[in-house]
């Protein structure tokens, strides 16, 4: 059995266009990282394994290091589809259903993503890692989780299971909306970059979180603004910016219930400080768990409980 | 002066992707028609002048016809800027405001855009034609104006003028996505085509106009409604289309004010079944005034106040 100090496990977390990778020992410290572009339609090519293992050789890890692996590997299109688990679901439940790689000598394990049937079906991959860490050590851990991003997730935990989440698509409209929509003219190359000091978000913010809001109605006001009073990109870019994730907090807030006042916000950088601000402004108590430790205690959990 | 049934004017509604021209006589009786996709990009490279006079000539208008111009032409990036006209602004004023075309022989107009000036900056340009036709013949008309499409409009009138105008980004939304999306794989070719009666239009509806709606936390559930459920593309596309429509129907319901009960639809063909649909479900009474009809009206009360 490794020691504190030496390489226990790696974990990986495998996306659509990115992977990392870190050699960690049974603590869960970090020995050593790896970070690259081989997504999924990039490893599919090379073959999965073959990328795995050249990360892994990198980092020196042994021959039977075990491996855990989560995100969208785990999907109908990666590596091998570790089926979504229904909730409600506790970490042990989860684990149980991971994925095994049987063509590889090592032992390597896909953690599944979690799936919401009924009336409001919803899936998520990738986060449920970050959800496994976040609840560890913290047996019997209720709360409301907000995973902003692409596809922001909103999670109610109750006795450290998933009960429910819902999903916002608010970064995947903003994008959409500032390259594709007739609001790019207004936004030229300001879309990334928004910080949440900047006015223009705290303005959008104010608007979103007014009631009787529409976003649908008001998101044309930024084009008009420019053609009427000169509203300048960077402007035009946070006021959006503001107005989405406004928008996010204001309904995520209507529907928290009044007896939960904190957020456990899982984000980093720019913008945890962007949700930070949206979450305080809708009247949410924030803590912050940082999103690239959420992952590696994640990954942690899931070895400890696997192997462990 | 002409007599009813020799022409008397050309009317153009000349946008960003089409050009549409009629000739009329002085009572407004279309005697000919031209459609064509010599739209603003087209035409800046051919000449505007020249594409007007082609389709001008192929109706056999004579040299000295005036013209009367709506759309996007009178843009900045148009044939000859006609500026907007601030509300609220009756149909004279409009007309004074008509940018005159210079390098030609005949005497074209063309009709200016409305802007809404203030904390909700907005903009219409070619929907202000359609209004004009409203309204004429219909002194001191007040009353609650709807004109979907991909950037709707929602106009109040009040004694013939527009006094306040809001814009939902609805149509354009819609496409984006069905087409740029993660809900593209959901949807596929089903995007067009969407009808009133297909039960997933309803069932989208239904939810936007629920209390407490939220359509950037719910478009996600119609990709895990195929993940999970098997949601066929036809049922996806219906349904996203409900939600959407349903989602500007319920908000400008909700702004409407309780005395306004009757909605004036400027709609043709499925997007007016789509809406009215949508009205009645939010509670409107719905009044249609087909789309291409208000168009001709509208250049025709134009064509009568310049020139007769």
């Amino acid at each position: 059995m490794s020691q504190n100090g030496e390489p226990a496990f790696a974990g990986a977390d495998w996306g659509t266009s990115r992977f990392r990778l870190w050699l960690m020992d049974r603590a869960g410290q970090v020995l050593a990282e790896r970070r690259s572009d081989d997504g999924l339609d990039a490893s599919r090519a090379t073959g999965f394994s073959q990328v795995l293992e050249g990360h892994l050789a990198a980092v020196g890890a042994p021959a039977d290091l075990p491996v855990v692996v989560c995100g969208m590997a785990g999907s109908r299109q990666g590596w091998v589809e570790a089926a979504y688990v229904d909730i409600p679901a506790d970490p042990a439940t989860i684990l149980a259903a991971s994925a095994r790689i049987i063509d590889t000598k090592r032992d390597i394990r896909i953690v599944p993503g979690l799936a919401q049937q009924g009336a409001h079906p919803n899936v998520m991959r990738g986060e449920e890692t970050q959800l496994l860490g976040l609840v560890h050590g913290k047996p019997g851990f209720s709360g409301l989780v907000a995973m902003p991003g692409t596809h922001s997730k909103w999670v109610h935990l109750e006795n450290g299971e998933v009960s429910g989440f819902s999903t916002y698509l608010t970064g995947e409209l903003y994008a959409l909306l500032c390259s594709h929509s007739i609001l790019r003219h207004s936004i030229g190359n300001a879309a990334e970059g928004v910080d949440a000091d900047h006015p223009g978000f705290g303005a959008g913010l104010a608007l979103a979180l007014a009631p009787g809001f529409s976003l649908l109605g008001t998101l044309f006001e930024i084009r008009a603004g420019m053609l009427l009073n000169g509203l300048a990109e960077d402007e035009a870019a946070a006021r959006l910016s503001g107005m989405v994730i406004g928008t996010e907090a204001a309904d995520a807030c209507a529907k928290a219930g009044a007896d939960i006042k904190t957020v456990h916000l899982v984000a980093s950088g720019r913008m945890e400080r962007l949700y930070r601000k949206a979450l305080s402004a809708a009247g949410f108590d924030c803590e912050t768990v940082d999103a690239d430790d959420a992952v590696r205690k994640g990954l942690h959990a899931a070895a400890a409980g696997l192997w462990f």
